[in-house]
């Protein structure tokens, strides 16, 4: 089967399907074609879902709104940005950034006050390094490698413990028996006072830990929101699910493991 | 006293402020820098908090936990992208647009069948459109008029509701009466099972309407959370979070009028 991921090459998601499953991924432009892909049973995907920093990953939030796909196993990547450049640092005069990157390594970039110019992907910043005079450029490891840029400054990411988890979608769910965390998302056709609370109120009864709750636009206008809901897969949880199904719209992700991810 | 807001100039930030307050904002590089000024009480400032769309803004809400501001009003800004370029459609052969305007404006452009090349911000797109041989850009009305390009195709976004919710914040909270919604963070120093349903209940109880449940990374790593919580200023609020404050970290923004955003 095909493995589907988002592109170009040296994305963490690229990264993270090299050393997962020790194969080259089919690298395609955006996220929704992921999805696409993985709906039509012509790839499974990886995808982020969120970070330790930025937290929740918009389009794959919104791509399983909008596809028809089970989430099939999860993932932890540690993220670490480095400076990459073929000079020496004092020869460095210009620095390029996706804006996201920038953010995560702010206090090592304006401590080194060289001006950052922002690009539209890490990929972009790789290859400006490469082409433009006094260049260099904050990537990965995984980028740093594809493109041949050597690092001269390791681990710029403000926060050491920096990470993205990323899900594995296919078109049918999981059905072995090692599962440990399931998702769903709650679309309530209409807002109420407590209506949040009382959604909760199956999972804190059986006392379920709920290891996520993220809120995303209905698409109906402000103010209107579905949630999506990580718990563990715990024997009640159907419990749960199954209160929760007679009180409003209940869409299930599956449930799945947790994947380990090699050096 | 001085207001400030996320530049450059043609930014739908600014655009708000000329419209609401009839002057001029100090227009600055990133949202941070607009919290720094707030805080340092030299600078009101105006920044989008959510967008229908795409979701809660990462640098606002991190910027409300990092820094010592008040909410002191929200307003409502409809969001438009158009088309601009001084071509004529026919003669367009590149299209530059912002990773987020693209997302937003996906359905129209794929119809477009013109390539589509990403820029850092939509001030570069509208730069871009202005410099390049064949070039359109997808802006604002506001960065339209700005840069003088005009506009060939109007209201390329996907939903026709796409709206904007901004802050306006201040060193010191709202005194007045008129105050409809409140805003409070609670970072939770430990998770528990039933933990979030604990804390929606003394809101529940008390039949008050919690128009928006947030959750952030909390910076201790991966699966930590901050919510962010809005709710109707009504007098059993008080009640509300003084048991919220005896169970866990709550912070304040404080109660808030609606603004209205003049045409």
């Amino acid at each position: 089967m095909v493995i589907a991921a988002l592109g170009p090459e040296g994305t963490f998601s690229h990264e993270l399907v090299v050393r997962l499953c020790r194969e080259e991924p089919l690298l395609l432009p955006t996220i929704s074609r992921v999805f696409a892909m993985v709906e039509n049973g012509e790839a499974i995907g990886f995808v982020p879902i969120e970070n330790s920093e930025a937290g929740g990953v918009g389009p794959t939030l919104d791509g399983l709104c909008d596809y028809d796909v089970s989430i099939t196993g999860e993932c932890y990547l540690p993220v670490h940005h480095h400076l990459a450049s073929s000079l020496s640092l004092d020869e460095i005069t210009v620095i390029y950034a996706h804006p996201q990157t920038h953010e995560q390594c702010s206090r090592a970039l304006d401590r080194l006050t060289i001006p950052v110019i922002h690009t539209s992907s890490n990929a972009e910043s790789a290859l400006l390094a490469d082409s433009k005079e006094g260049a260099a450029a904050v990537i990965s490891d995984g980028a740093a490698a594809y493109y041949h840029i050597p690092i001269i400054l390791r681990d710029l990411q403000n926060s050491r413990s920096n990470t993205t988890r990323f899900i594995r979608i296919d078109r049918d769910p999981y059905t072995e028996g090692d599962a440990v965390k399931c998702s769903i998302l709650i679309d309530p056709a209409q807002d109420s006072p407590g209506l949040l609370h009382a959604l909760l109120s199956p999972f804190a009864e059986r006392k379920i830990n709920l290891s996520r709750i993220e809120s995303r636009p209905s698409g109906r206008g402000i103010g209107s929101y579905r949630f999506f809901l990580d718990f563990e897969a715990v024997p009640t949880a159907n419990d749960a699910l199954a209160v929760l199904k007679r009180k409003g719209l209940v869409r299930e992700f599956g449930c799945y493991p947790r994947l380990e991810v090699p050096e």
